[in-house]
Formats: C-alpha cells, sequence, structure tokens
C-alpha cells in the first residue's frame, strides 16, 4: 500500500466533484497568473498543454463532504467550501515550497522553480484571494448569508494558525533547542488545523448539532497529528514511491522533525554528540543520511514516531464514534483514516 | 511641500481612529507575528519595544472613510472596512518588497531584509488573513450580512487584480519590449484598483445611490493613475526625502516606468541605442544613472509624464464633480488630490 491507493469510493466520486467546482474557480483567475495555477495543480504542463497528473489527494476537501453528509446535510450543496480548502491548502503549498525551497513535489518542479520566486508568491497570493470567491459561491446553492460569513471566520482563524505553524517550523529549523513539545504545537498548527477545520466546515454547513461538530472537530484534528506524524516516519524512512520526492530528503534538509527531536533527547553519549554537530551544521552528505537513520533507530525513534501516531489514531477514531454519526458515513470516514496511516514504514 | 506634508484635518482624524481600529485587530494575530507586523507598522522597533515612525499616509482608509461621508453615511459604523482596505495593502507591500528585493521602506529596513524572506511571507499571508477578519467587524457595527459578503466580494476581485498587475510588473522588469499601453493596463491593476475600490467600498457601506458610488469608483482609478505615474517621475526626480529610499533608485532598479518607456520609444539614435543597452544588462551603475537621467530628459521623458499624470488627475476631478456630494465633502477630497498631486518634481 502506498500514497497512491485510492480513496474510498464516495471519496473518488466527491474528488470529480470538487476538480469541477475548483476549475470553475480557478477560471475567475486573472489570465496571466491562470497558467501557473493550472500547472500546479497538475492540469497543465508548465508550457500550457493540458495533462493530468497525479498531484493532491483531496484529503480536505473529501473530509469536508464526507462530515458534511455524516450529520444529514447534503455535499453537493456545499461544494464551495470543499473547493475553497483546496484552495487554501494550496495557496499554503506554493508559499510552502518557496520557503522551503522544495524543488519538487509529487515528482513535478514545483512552481518557485520553473516561474521563479516572485512569481511563485503571487500564484500563492491568487490561490488565497480565490479561496475567498469559491466561498461566496456557497450563496449561490442556497447557504445563508450567515453561514457564509461564519465559514469566512473559521478559515481566517485558521490561516492565521497555519501561518503561525508554518513561522515556528522555519524557527526550529534554523535553531537548535525546539522540544518535542514544541514540535506538537507546531504540527498542531501547522497541519492539524486545516484538517480540523475541513471536517467542522462540512458538519456546520451541513446543520449538524453542536456536539457532533464538536465531536468531529477534535476526529479531524488528531487525525491530523497522526497523519503529520506518518508523514515525518516517512520522510526518514518511506521509499521514493511513497514520497512522490527524493526518499530521506528530511535528512538532507536537516529537518528537526519528531523522530530527530526524539534523537536529540534520548540517544547515548557519542550518538548524541554525532546526532547535535550533524543537525547544527550546514550540510548532510549522503553517507552522513545512513549515519543518522542508524542513531536515530538504535535511540528508539522510529518506534516512539510510531506509538505516538498510534495514539493520535485512536483518539481519533474515539472522537469519530462519540460523534454517534450514521454506520455508512463512519466506514466512509473511516476509510480515510485507513488509507492515510496505513501505509508501510 | 513633500510626501510627509500633512493630509487634511478630517483625514487626521480619521487617521487616529482608523490607527485604532488596526492596533486591535493586529492584536489578534498569532503572538509570534505580531511583532513582524507592528515593527512594518512602524509601531514597534525590531526588538519589540515601543515606537511611532512615520510610516503609511493611510490614502486607501482616508479615501473610504471621506467616500462613506460624501454619500452620507456615518464613517465611524466602516472603519473596519478602512481597517481591511490598510491591511490589504500593507499585506502587498511586504510581499512587494521581498519580490522587488528592496532594502529599506519608509527609511526603515524591510521585514525580510530583518527576518527572512520566508518570514516575510508568512507575515503578508497573516495581514491577508486579517483583512478578512476585520471585514467581519462590520457586522458588529450593524453593517448587513449582505454589505459585508458584498465587501468580500468586491476586496478579493480588487486582491486578483493587484496580484495580476504585480505579476506584470515583474515580467515587464525582466524582459524588454512592453508597451506604453501595457504599463498603464499594469499599474491600473497594481495601483488604481485598490484606491478605486477603497473609494467605491466607502460609498457602498455608507449608502451611496448606484450613479454616485460608480462617479467614485472612477474618481478613484483616475486618482490611482495619476498617483502612480508621479510616483514614476519622482522614483528617478524626486529628493531622497520626497522617496523615503535611495533617490533614482527606479534607475539602478531598472525599473521599466513610464518616462523609461516612453524615452526607449522616442529617443533618437546613439541615445536610443545606449538605453536599450542599459536597460538589457544586469547593473545600472551611478555614472549610467546620470547618462539615463539625461537620455530621458532630452526625450522629453518627464514632460510626457507629467502631462499623462495631469490628464488622470483632471479625469479624476471631473469624476469628483460628477458624482454630486456636498461641498465640505467634496473639499475634503479635494485635498487629498492635492496633498498626492501637488508634489515638486
Amino acid at each position: 500500500m502506498n500514497r497512491n491507493r485510492k480513496l474510498s469510493e464516495l471519496s473518488e466520486l466527491y474528488r470529480e466533484s470538487v476538480l469541477i467546482e475548483l476549475r470553475e474557480i480557478i477560471s475567475e483567475s486573472p489570465e496571466h497568473l491562470r497558467g501557473v495555477l493550472l500547472y500546479h495543480m497538475g492540469w497543465q504542463n508548465e508550457k500550457g498543454a493540458p495533462s493530468r497528473e497525479k498531484t493532491g489527494k483531496f484529503l480536505r476537501s473529501s473530509l469536508c463532504l464526507l462530515s458534511c453528509r455524516a450529520v444529514g446535510g447534503d455535499p453537493t450543496r456545499i461544494l464551495p467550501a470543499a473547493a475553497t480548502l483546496e484552495l487554501i491548502h494550496n495557496f499554503s503549498l506554493i508559499h510552502d515550497d518557496i520557503q522551503d525551497a522544495s524543488p519538487e513535489r509529487h515528482g513535478r518542479p514545483t512552481v518557485w522553480k520553473i516561474w521563479g520566486q516572485s512569481q511563485a508568491i503571487n500564484a500563492g497570493d491568487v490561490m488565497f484571494a480565490l479561496a475567498i470567491l469559491s466561498s461566496l459561491r456557497l450563496r449561490e446553492n442556497g447557504i445563508s448569508d450567515e453561514a457564509v460569513l461564519y465559514s469566512f471566520r473559521l478559515l481566517s482563524e485558521t490561516c492565521l494558525e497555519l501561518c503561525e505553524g508554518q513561522f515556528l517550523d522555519i524557527e526550529y529549523e534554523n535553531k537548535m533547542g525546539a522540544s518535542i513539545d514544541n514540535y506538537l504545537e507546531m504540527i498542531r498548527k501547522k497541519t492539524a488545523a486545516l484538517i480540523a477545520a475541513s471536517v467542522s466546515l462540512g458538519a456546520y454547513l451541513g446543520g449538524g448539532d453542536g456536539a457532533k461538530v464538536v465531536h468531529l472537530a477534535q476526529f479531524g484534528e488528531k487525525l491530523g497529528m497522526a497523519y503529520q506524524i506518518h508523514d515525518d516516519i516517512l520522510g526518514i524512512w518511506g521509499s521514493q514511491e511513497e514520497m512522490g520526492k527524493s526518499a530521506r530528503g528530511d535528512i538532507q534538509q536537516r529537518k528537526k522533525t519528531l523522530p530527530v527531536l526524539y534523537g536529540l533527547e534520548n540517544s547515548k553519549g557519542g550518538d548524541r554528540l554525532k546526532l547535535e554537530s550533524l543537525y547544527s551544521q550546514g550540510n548532510i552528505d549522503a553517507g552522513d543520511v545512513l549515519t543518522v537513520m542508524n542513531i536515530l533507530a538504535d535511540a528508539g525513534a522510529k518506534d516512539y514516531a510510531h506509538n505516538l501516531a498510534g495514539e493520535y489514531y485512536e483518539q481519533a477514531l474515539q472522537h469519530l464514534y462519540a460523534s454517534e454519526i450514521d454506520d455508512e458515513s463512519l466506514v466512509s470516514l473511516k476509510e480515510i483514516v485507513c488509507f492515510l496511516m496505513d501505509r508501510n514504514y
């Protein structure tokens, strides 16, 4: 099993509808930047010829629509909200890739790599503005003005968390001394907040009662935590196929993800000094990558991260059960959880 | 007269109210990024100590509030919209400074210069998200949900224009062959669109009738065009005091502003070849700056730009008169126009 495995059939169905919605809203973007956005989404190559690359999983929009259905709402009415979530996610990816100097995403050159940093900043900003326009389309589907305004509040507050998480991530890259608690707070903002917002927005717009919305939001947050920790494990021990980018890239970029922080806190003697020295210096070369992997394995960092992800996974499921949604919705949402977590490492 | 001259008394009054509104909304930003925003606004130094630097003119918020008053509305009710306009303007300035690699703004190091490009991208993104939250505060002042949603549409469409203008600006910097028409379209999007939106949003939220709103929006657009062309003239022939940054900086950065495009199209023989060669190469040194200034002056580029700005200025005033607002409002808005245009060059 790997990341290219399909989501559940229901999610696949939704995915097509979200694609149509996204294409419509992106067609409203400025002509000069549209090609950049279509490239980023995998629907065009860099010269403007149509293509259909495997890019995102549409995780956030799927969660939003499934969650809407789970509380008895009609997912087709809230497609613009699902599209908004993907636009916000992709705005942050485009800016992320500049900030991390990542040359590739899903095996293709990143936007800044082709169009330069300045135009990539613009492309991300356009995605953000389109996210607002997309949410306004909810009105055409009969969603009340009050609910649309609620979604603006939820999404803008989530964006603030996202930016703060990103800020902390960059801060921690540049200095030693971040703790595991710091790290967990950072990923809660950087990754889990938008996933939680996706689930809770779907439940809210679907007309879910307060208790259901709260449990589903908690489900999303815990799922987001588990998901990010898994991603960090794969960033060190995953295969290239699973990551869609260079395996072990996180080590070469000296990313201080959970296993590394655990290793820095728990490795002993010479191992610890070696690890500290490697993560303080400018570059980690290919030979050092193996050294880091061995030190982390010896310190039990992989097991630790695996267990912590498992704990969040269990908490996510507990909230899902507590939300008392119907069985069919439960199965669909659990399928997404399994899809995200059931990867080899 | 220079840029530090005061706006009209009324604008100064409004400015204080907008400042309070902005401080409140920025206090809702994530703790870790708040210091960066407060620095950018001139209210803190880079170490976090309070300061009160002369930074922006608050042009957009002043226009919005004066325009609201001009149609008989109550400006104090729409302060959150005025703050939103400043937040959008400042989000774009923070990203602009990265894109232009500008080391200074208002005589102080730019955000990216202190915190690095990555954190400056985040700071701009946070400003954008705060702009949404700020607009939501209109509801607390009794502005209808429908009007708040209208302002989201207007502002997000304006942001798309702003990003497109920025895209074109960067494109034209990097290649020869942009025409004067290309340039005018670029500044209409990059500068005039947000100024037009400021005036029209104020008039709309103030309850102005359709014809008034349209004339006032046109007033804003023409004013924005005149303003940007003036800025371009000052970027070449202005004093350091007027610009708050290195005089002649636009030449050294090889910015192809209106006078340069006119010079490229209208200089003759050796002058033209010299100009083309300087604007195709990597750097323009201090000696070449004077050469460029002389060639442009000989080609009549300064007069041409001055006259074109004058034409837009006249058109702006015609729309202002046609809007048939009361005399007192007319005087206040004309004071802003004079403030912007009545500079030495």
